[in-house]
């Protein structure tokens, strides 16, 4: 089993009200370079900050971090288009950040992303992969190319009041600059990404075709963010058997999660780590809706067999204390405030 | 306890008789990715080739490999100025591949190479690190900083009969190049890389001492090349404890390596894996001083419990076969020719 992370950005999230409540744009752009980090190291070791919402909620690095150190898998992170540097080690597909996706075009080589990450999945000698994602704005790209493919569009939000309509008007305004109706992409997906969608997806459904297609199995490990790279792939005309695995914390918000992983044929998997149980900021704030899923925590958090979730939840203090967030949410003062979508 | 694994390139490998016997230089060139990709993925994934010998003796890389599919441990490979694409994932210094040392500057940033490889060594969180090396032709460019430092100098090679007085006179050409003499570069380490190195000598130098100033342990993995190492460091005024970890096939034919470890203030780590007591090419090929050692081979030996190291053994065949090595040395056609030294 190994876990990939494809690692970008896109102007997209410096919209105002989209993504980092409360960061700046300059921070925001170190959130990927840092999640990479503390998956890699329990730590950032080159990054400024500490992912962490104003309320004391870390990234969902933290928690892909715990239950690698308590169940263990090979990580590879792939650079999908970072913009600050990282001291991870990450795999160098030659991808760009992504534009803003109200400009005429959002991921220019969308086609030629997809191509390379395709060779780089079918060249993994693994028979499961883990396929997850970091790129603050992505549930607005995901949206973007759900709806130029006509899929029914609903997207999650790492933040508990979702700014859905914010995000339909970007995607309005991006579909319009690119001369696009909703539904003008059905059949044509990387057309979506290239109009409104962000490098990050191409290199997970390259990725997740190029192994599918050398035999192995693949679990996208995310939310209504792996829904569009489902979506995605089915309009590629991928029909292999495709599972998305996500925390409960997303399926409560999104409904129709079940629904719309029928109608694209994927296995749903939800996992609930029980943070409940935990008189702890960080766990409160999950089960408060807040950040919800991302950097393949959901993926991750169903390799934890049920007789090792309540020391995946020690752990997640563990790992919560070295990153300096206290079980009463004081982070220290060296951590950054910066929550993503 | 993390791998760390400088992978990097240097045109003084394409000298003829220097290295890669029977091979050709475009191979040599995939060799340090190759080892790269086989330390990560347990087998080449992008390059083209296995590193094999005409004799069947495959790159130390397998035998690490097999190591860490027996004892476990982290891998942090670093491109410290590799040629050729690699499909595994690097940490980006900006690291160029080196010049031939006959002409008069061999790395002309050794210097700033050192200061990023500093800081990349001082952000690592881990208690204990293993740092080892793969660059074709890295015996002659340690052969000519031990020289330009006027260290004795004594180096080892990939091949049962060392090549010494070949490496001698193109480091002989190397200083003169740069107007310099043997010693002239006493308490100046890195004019020494500049002068006559590779980049992988100020990569694996800067990350010890990194390491070493926040309190980390470091073991440099591997023989004569990292008694370069750890007097570049040594002139570079770093007094803090070190450690060097190599083959019983290294210390059986530099017969001084232990005087030599005993100058540097440098403790000596040796590890006979027991191959001779199997009926297996690869495994007699190191036997009869091949190889020998590189890709942190014997530091990650020493990683290997007395009682393990028969699954070890194991383990070198199981790796082999995955390689297309046969226990009776035929290479499977898809495998290149390639040893480096």
């Amino acid at each position: 089993m190994r876990v990939v992370l494809p690692a970008g950005t896109t102007e997209t999230a410096l919209i105002d009200g989209i993504s980092a409540a409360g960061a700046s744009p300059e921070l925001m752009a170190h959130t990927p370079s840092a999640d990479a980090e503390i998956l890699e190291y329990g730590e950032p070791t080159t990054a400024p900050l500490t992912p962490v919402s104003p309320s004391g909620c870390p990234t969902p690095a933290a928690i892909t971090r715990a239950v690698r150190e308590v169940v263990g898998f090979d990580v590879t992170v792939v650079d999908a288009g970072l913009t600050e540097p990282t001291g991870a080690a990450t795999v160098d597909l030659d991808i760009d950040p992504g534009t803003d996706v109200r400009t005429p075009t959002a991921v220019p080589d969308a086609d030629a992303i997809y191509d390379r990450a395709h060779g780089f999945g079918a060249s993994l000698p693994e028979d499961d992969l883990l396929i997850g994602e970091t790129v603050p704005g992505g549930t607005t790209t995901a949206l973007g190319v759900l709806t130029a493919l006509g899929e029914p569009a609903t997207v999650s939000s790492s933040l508990p009041e979702n700014p859905v309509e914010r995000k339909r008007r970007v995607v309005d305004e991006g579909l319009a600059a690119s001369d696009l109706e909703a539904g003008d992409c059905d059949g044509a997906p990387m057309e979506a990404v290239r109009a409104v969608g962000d490098p990050v997806q191409p290199t997970v459904a390259g990725i997740t075709a190029g192994a599918l297609e050398s035999g192995a199995e693949v679990t996208l490990a995310g939310g209504t963010q792996m829904v569009a790279v489902a979506a995605l792939l089915r309009h590629a005309g991928v029909d292999a058997a495709l599972s998305i695995a996500t925390t409960s914390f997303v399926a409560d918000a999104a409904g129709d999660l079940e629904t719309t992983c029928e109608r694209l044929d994927c296995e749903l998997t939800v996992t609930d780590p029980g943070f409940d149980r935990r008189d702890h900021t960080a766990m409160e704030r999950y089960c408060a809706g807040e950040a919800k899923e991302g950097v393949a925590m959901g993926g991750t958090l169903s390799l934890v067999p049920d007789g090792k979730m309540a020391a995946l939840r020690d752990r997640v203090e563990t790992v919560c204390s070295r990153l300096g967030i206290d079980a009463d949410g004081s982070p220290k003062e060296e951590t950054g405030s910066n929550t993503t979508e």
